[in-house]
């Protein structure tokens, strides 16, 4: 493994998750905060014009926009499809070192907590988040894997994380989420800059991981229009097992709808807002106990 | 008083509230819910291109457009302005006897659970809160005084009211609180029927109403920039005393800022999302007990 030399924190990727914007604007006021001796650390509001309008994009969700082949054709017709590729150039610049870690923040309307999203079980990412959970017992690591350029930002490298901090609306700030999420940046620095000292920080070599397995929309009517709510019985509980024959759904006139899977899932994403549109209720995962070496 | 001949219910006023949007097409599909003996009820989807594309609205918030010389002004030039009229033709039509109430359904990412705002005390609207938090202690009253055609769509009439609740993030339903406000609106359904009846439902004279006073903003720096974040000890604690020396907010590098006011108050929205833009961190308001005969 060579050592971490750049690293890049995106905040802002989707216009109205605040706390990755605000993040970053005060990381750019106060530099000295994410500097460390070993790499460069790159900032970058991913949506600006989104950012600016309180909108999770213009005209496409810019954090589906990063494909090898948008990259390749022009001219690029979506802002966030020019917006990618300006993020593409500054990440991956030609004939020069490009980032080798990309930190990625979001925020979810659904109870997340502070969690951890892997695309790839790369051994060093997989010891980062063991170290993130050993650190910080609450955080939660969701495996949902993506091949490189897979039209996320953190697929633009091996080492690509998100950060998803929740619940929290919409264009709102939310202080102690705030403050959490701050902490776990300066973690993971600290992390690259003991590792490339040498620095033996964390010994063990499990993790609990949370992999996906699918998705579950609403349930529609013949127009396609939603005709249940998540069921109060499974609001908020993210992370935590659903078991075949637990209550899923409550349609508009009462009527309970329940899951009727095989096997104990473990919900995540639960009523994130963005998802009405995508067809996605919650992502479905399996939880796993990952050795590495 | 004369009878209650006609009641609108206007839900998706602002196109990313879902609770109203799916209450009102609810009662579309479903007129029997709404319908009753002695009066009629219409439904109104209140801004359907910001519904579509699931933003509290197009061009202008629609809630600030029903002023009187819109309606007299020509051409509209946004597109709320002209969905204003349209609505304010539909409510108010000219040779034609008008609704007499309005119900427009808002939700909030405040956490204002079951709320009524009142845009003015008069007597039928005093007695019909008196009644409703009656019935359900968790109702409180918001009385945010606005004249006749102040803009919002509540003052096109004298009786018009909203139901506000909440905390509840843009553009997801939350199923408990869309129970509890379709619940509401069958009370004040059957509320008008019996005093068009004319039954004695209800002789309570006194409502603790919760009056507004006036709104703090976010402090911000020299760009005009938000600085701070709601403080966690004031997160979430709509309605409840906010007394001077209590801290407000929680600055981006963690220093707090305290209420310097000299009297106590009861904020409401605190951290409403689309308030952001407007420059409103949260309205405060005074606890007062109205009597009424």
């Amino acid at each position: 493994m060579n050592w971490i030399n750049k690293v890049a924190i995106i905040g802002g990727n989707h216009g109205n998750e605040l706390t990755g914007v605000y993040l970053v604007k005060k990381f750019q006021q106060q530099p000295s905060l994410i500097t460390r001796s070993t790499f460069e650390t790159l900032t970058i509001l991913g949506n600006p014009l989104a950012i600016a309008e309180g909108r999770r994009y213009i005209d496409k969700d810019l954090n589906r926009c990063f494909h090898l082949q948008s990259f390749q054709n022009t001219p690029a017709k979506a802002y966030e499809e020019s917006r990618a590729k300006e993020i593409q150039q500054i990440l991956l610049p030609e004939n020069q070192p490009g980032v080798d870690v990309i930190i990625d923040l979001h925020s979810t309307t659904a109870n997340m907590g502070i969690s951890i999203i892997l695309g790839n079980l790369h051994p060093f990412l997989l010891k980062l988040a063991s170290y993130l959970s050993f650190i910080n017992p609450l955080v939660r690591v969701y495996y949902h894997e993506q091949p490189k350029y897979s039209g996320y930002i953190r697929s633009l490298c091996d080492l690509g994380i998100v950060i998803e901090v929740g619940a929290i609306a919409q264009g709102i700030l939310d202080a102690e989420l705030f403050q959490e999420n701050e902490k776990i940046i300066y973690t993971i620095l600290d992390y690259f800059e003991a590792y490339n000292q040498g620095k033996e920080i964390h010994n063990i070599h499990t993790l609990t991981i949370y992999k996906s397995i699918g998705i579950i929309d609403y349930p529609k009517n013949e127009h396609g229009e939603i005709r249940a709510m998540i069921h109060p019985q499974l609001k908020s509980r993210d992370f935590q097992a659903l078991h075949p024959g637990e209550p899923l759904f409550l349609s508009f006139s009462g009527q309970e709808i329940y899951y009727e899977g095989e096997c104990t899932v473990y919900p995540v994403f639960i009523n994130e807002a963005a998802y009405y549109e995508k067809g996605i209720a919650m992502h479905i995962t399996q939880k796993e106990l990952v050795k590495f070496d």
